[in-house]
């Protein structure tokens, strides 16, 4: 766990940023359209698990119509499991499959007018490489090798964090504005009580809390300190742009910015 | 037809160019050790008719061992069909399939520590945008958008070429090295007699002429001007290395440096 | 064209089919499970232009527990194009994918508890069986082959039918709930007026007169004489469910019984 | 381990199996026609872990002209892995992904005028069905549901065997020709000594040993009994061909009757 960076009263802002560019060919996945009006930053699916050229597309180039920063979402190549099952690799083969992800969406990203500027991994990709060392370095030295101007977005102490700052790459964190955390800063698995917050509501109300103490509520303990320049906002669940809106119109009206993690 | 760019005796220079990296998985595709050896440019497939990032990587690898100057190969995404099947795509769709492919052998040219210097088209692709100089344009700006670097090698003559000079794309001219040519500067159609040249000894002696003359043999006519920086040598047919192994020997007796076309 | 086959106002029924099991993963497409409360057979996608083995059980299951008869609904074998784009294949080619396919749905159901009893081509695929003499024949011997059981739905008149005919296969009819036809049987081109039937009130009447008369509406014409067993409602477009149930509710409603085609 | 079934000598006959048709639309995996004139059985790849439409096609088309008994060999679907990695899944998808891949199979079998008679797993799918009984059920009772005519090729002593066993489904069992075994009945592990005979005349020996004796020599201990009503040739390596051509030679001039171990 890194120590406490409080957000300073004076120029509170933080990054929302969902994953979208989700669909795969006629298939849609969330409303990345009204999504793209809410979030400061996008997590854009590379072909990998979800999308395909003319979705990448479509998704970046309404990100920069909307002025959204754009992340590259690798994730396994595996659209029928949507990334959420480990394909046995070996790390030096993550990190190429990631390289030709962030690639791909890079090339695409270059037709759209925009261009990438962070990348996080997706699914069990990013369960792995929040765990796994060697495979968040097999990332890290993709993200590297393609650029020294990408950023990793990533969990506060994870391997994929320390990885990171390993390779000297600039990291970011995040917090989830729909799940519950455990008194170790990991988050309540699903099958747990407390693990979803359904409530825009609730779910607000200790955004600002966080945003306001630096304190993130657990489930079982004292609120804990966290690190974040961005909050999650899930894109693809029934209620996604209900609560993503949510969140921002009382963020925004308690005077946080919502401005991107990257200029 | 440009006119003819006749090699100067005292520079005399050619580059090989092959099509390779296109494996798929755990399926082969020619020997592309022994080609990469024998060739100065290889066109990589990019995960679109044909291989994937390990195939990439491993044949990005092994260029830049060899100090072979690497070039993207799209192609139409059917692995199936080998790219060789038109699927109906409008233009405009053709360039970001062509944006991603590109992208992503650069993205795991960056790990593999070397670069894309070209993209010459696959296949049923290389053959519309041979004719459909929409399908041309679309290709050019995918390329000029990704990088001014970039160049294109194309055949002299088609949309492909016209577009790349349109949009100010450096664009360099092959011919084939076992191919005979029609008259009017086209291929001799598979169907009709002297469509292939079989023979290593009859190729190597007409390129020689060719790059003596400027002049190539034509079925029913009087040689005609060519310009040509670069001659294609197949890597996946029977035959195949050995073809490549003779032309290159004769070649480099008779005088001519073997160079990739870009430095 | 057929000769009329006018239904007995003492019998009157018809069947209700609908293109379902068009999710592919983790992707829906349309409402299944409320279409499969509503129509009488249910044309299941076999893994070529959309489904997968889960998809295909889910559907069938719920097929089974409605009722509801199954028929195999090949596509080409292309997703992202949804099997919307014609893939060069040759004839002998396009038999054996639609006897994969076919096979692939008949395993999985045999798991699911129900059979598939007809086959139905979609997309672009149905649409160049219809036309072209040599891809309706190779998918009717792949569908003899499979079992002399199997039916096959088409359009009346269609090169599909036809061969149906020749090879001894049983046939069965259908038309639009919501498409518009011109003077010679044909669907009225999305591209014109008049193509689509948007309003359940509209379409339901009109389903009910030529029901009734057996003669079918044209744009710009008297109306003319259709063959039908079947009325193919749309399962994936917005208000799909609506029209799907407006229209059955006003057939039962006049006294027309929904039942499968096939007992 | 099952008691051992001795051959008798006045009846000594054995079956010859392979993997085969486990190429991908352009690419070859080893030499089919060869080894169809060598086995009795082929284990015919169903479009997971390799193959498509025209290569099962071709295979099964070859397999029937030369009167070798076809079972279908379903893997993860997972071509880029060829079936080697374990895919995630829950028993029953399992068993609904190989429901789908036999009734693929099944339905090329039938355009090519033959039909599948056994199911034997490949590769990581063969291994966890081995090995874990819940899967090994899901394939059973895919396998039973599909057809009560369907045998399984298992290996003697596996999960596969028992599920089989009780679903009353026939099963068989094979040994390979070129692994050599460990005194539990297992197989040694390719990374250690004596995984592999790369020897011809030494797999030859053992097997006539075997088929003697009814006793197979192992790595560190006595010779064990086995019950093998086939052996298993490699169709994909080097030295594939000459192996299969070997043993065949030798079993066949010491009186041995190479015969499908299904009618």
């Amino acid at each position: 766990m890194l120590p406490l960076q409080k957000p300073e009263s004076h120029t509170m802002h933080i990054d929302l940023n969902s994953d979208l560019g989700e669909g795969y060919g006629p298939w849609a996945m969330g409303d990345d359209a009204a999504m793209l009006g809410l979030v400061s930053s996008a997590n854009i699916a590379c072909g990998g698990h979800a999308s395909d050229p003319e979705t990448m597309f479509h998704t970046l180039r309404l990100a920069a119509q909307n002025g959204v920063t754009v992340g590259a979402h690798p994730g396994y190549s595996d659209p029928l499991g949507f990334g959420r099952r480990v394909i046995p690799m070996a790390p030096a083969e993550v990190g190429r499959m990631v390289a030709a992800q962030i690639g791909s969406l890079q090339g695409v990203a270059a037709l759209a007018g925009t261009r990438v500027a962070y990348v996080k991994p997706h699914g069990a990709l990013a369960n792995l490489a929040a765990d796994d060392r060697a495979v968040a370095d097999a990332i890290a030295l993709a993200v590297k090798a393609i650029s020294a101007d990408l950023a990793i977005l990533a969990i506060s102490g994870t391997a994929l964090e320390h990885a990171a700052r390993a390779h000297a790459i600039a990291v970011y964190s995040e917090i989830f504005a729909d799940r519950g955390y455990l008194p170790n800063g990991r988050l309540v698995p699903r099958s747990q009580p407390g693990a979803m917050i359904h409530d825009p509501e609730a779910a607000a109300a200790r955004l600002l809390s966080f945003l306001e103490s630096g304190l993130m509520p657990v489930v079982g303990g004292d609120p804990i300190p966290l690190a974040a320049q961005s909050i999650c906002v899930h894109g693809d669940s029934p209620g996604a742009v209900a609560m993503a809106r949510h969140i921002r119109a009382q963020l925004t009206a308690a005077g946080v910015t919502i401005a991107p993690f990257l200029p």
